[in-house]
């Protein structure tokens, strides 16, 4: 296995599958690890100083490995670690928030952009900021929105349920925007109804997609072996019956085989 | 601080509070110390392994204080740890699975009960065990509720989206039972909606109020000052903002202060 070539992947949980699974799409050559720290998961409604010690333990896991490449494929962590990860590592470190902010700023006509995400990446104000930096003249509304992870973790992102969360969340600032950023790796699995709740006059900005845009222009025209078979290795924290069998969803097929590590204890 | 005398209290979070509160009504003379895992919460999505792990670091951390009684006010890890728990350490160990399963046993005249909880909680069939080894007639029906939690965290625990969730997940058992077991700490929260639901033919039963009582009947005669007046002390291992903020909506009233620590890392 040759792990020297992998890009080393991480998320709190099953959320960063979507992240790997476009990555995977992009560029099905790459050798990939993904590191679900589901012991501990969520990073969300946890302290910016607890996710950025969890999320430097998570690379050091990756970065042990020999990956080439860190991708912190959670919004939380990127909006809480990321300056730490990059100060640590001498390797590239992609986040998912400039990739997902980039899109954003460039979709939106009226100039009002609105972002959704879990307590921890609204708080940190790492979107906004994001944008702001892209171009100042643009507005931006932030929500948080708390029960569209366990929503989407139950299988209920088509239910009635999760349109009600959706139109308590996002009423209020849904005529205000004309695009949104799914800022948490979850959201992409409740686009169904965020699009019926804010009609075709709003853009949904995948963070997921973006960022793996950000990834292969990041390799660049580096050569790899076009013929031999690529491996996908999944690490996770905790036992993994929940990970896999939640996974799936996520990954949109079936997972390899899942290894359990331990990070810090 | 006489902390020697103190009965120790811990949960993966805030959830406990609510039998830390009826403890400390029926003992209002009793020095408390209550641990919140926060880093590490939920304890409800993870394996009875990992569990019974942060279990026994957070009891060590209160007998390291020298409590004189350990009450596990989290039904997932009474329902995965109580057994390492009370072969780990030389004083009593009290969980909330019993008390309520003793008390619904009493309260059944159908002789059919209900039990409502995590997944950790379910799954481990601690509730239906601890029921038949009372009567083995009894029958039980249990159903996983997972977004009861962040309902009742985000403060919609009377929202239209909690009776929603509550239709779904027990509008197929509410006609088969006669009594409900509340099988997380967070449930209580929800009791005017899961009433509605269920309507008048069914009691609900909650593992707080009767674990205080087990508390109680456990310190037997033992004399207190009543004079002094008692410590409740606070201890989380995330920053203690969150709590601070949703742990007043449990407790019933503002919490003292809350002082972070360091568990296992």
């Amino acid at each position: 296995m040759a792990t020297g070539q992998a890009i080393g992947v991480f998320d709190s949980g099953v959320g960063g599958l979507t992240v790997l699974k476009e990555i995977a799409r992009h560029l099905p050559h790459e050798d990939l690890i993904y590191l679900g720290d589901t012991a501990r998961v969520p990073y969300g409604t946890k302290s910016p100083e607890t996710v950025r010690r969890y999320a430097l333990e998570a690379a050091d896991f990756l970065v042990e490995r020999g990956v080439k490449m860190l991708v912190v494929a959670c919004n939380t962590a990127s909006a809480v670690a990321l300056d730490a990860l990059k100060a640590k590592y001498d390797l590239p470190v992609i986040g998912v928030i400039e990739p997902g902010a980039g899109r954003a700023a460039a979709l939106t006509r009226s100039g009002k952009v609105g972002v959704i995400g879990t307590e921890g990446t609204i708080k940190s104000e790492a979107y906004p900021r994001a944008i702001r930096a892209i171009d100042p003249a643009l507005d931006v509304v932030s929500v948080a929105c708390p029960l569209f992870v366990p929503l989407a973790e139950e299988g209920w992102a088509e239910h009635d349920i999760a349109r009600l969360a959706a139109v308590e969340y996002l009423g209020p600032i849904a005529r205000e925007i004309d695009t949104l950023v799914l800022g948490c790796t979850h959201y992409p699995l409740l686009k169904t109804i965020l699009h019926a709740v804010l009609g075709d006059g709003v853009e949904l900005v995948d963070s997921a997609e973006e960022t793996a845009h950000t990834v292969v222009a990041q390799l660049g025209t580096a050569r790899v072996d076009r013929l031999r078979q690529r491996t996908i290795s999944f690490y996770v924290t905790d036992v993994p019956t929940r990970f896999e069998r939640v996974g799936s969803a996520f990954l949109g097929n079936h997972l390899g085989a899942v290894t359990q590590v331990s990070l810090a204890d």
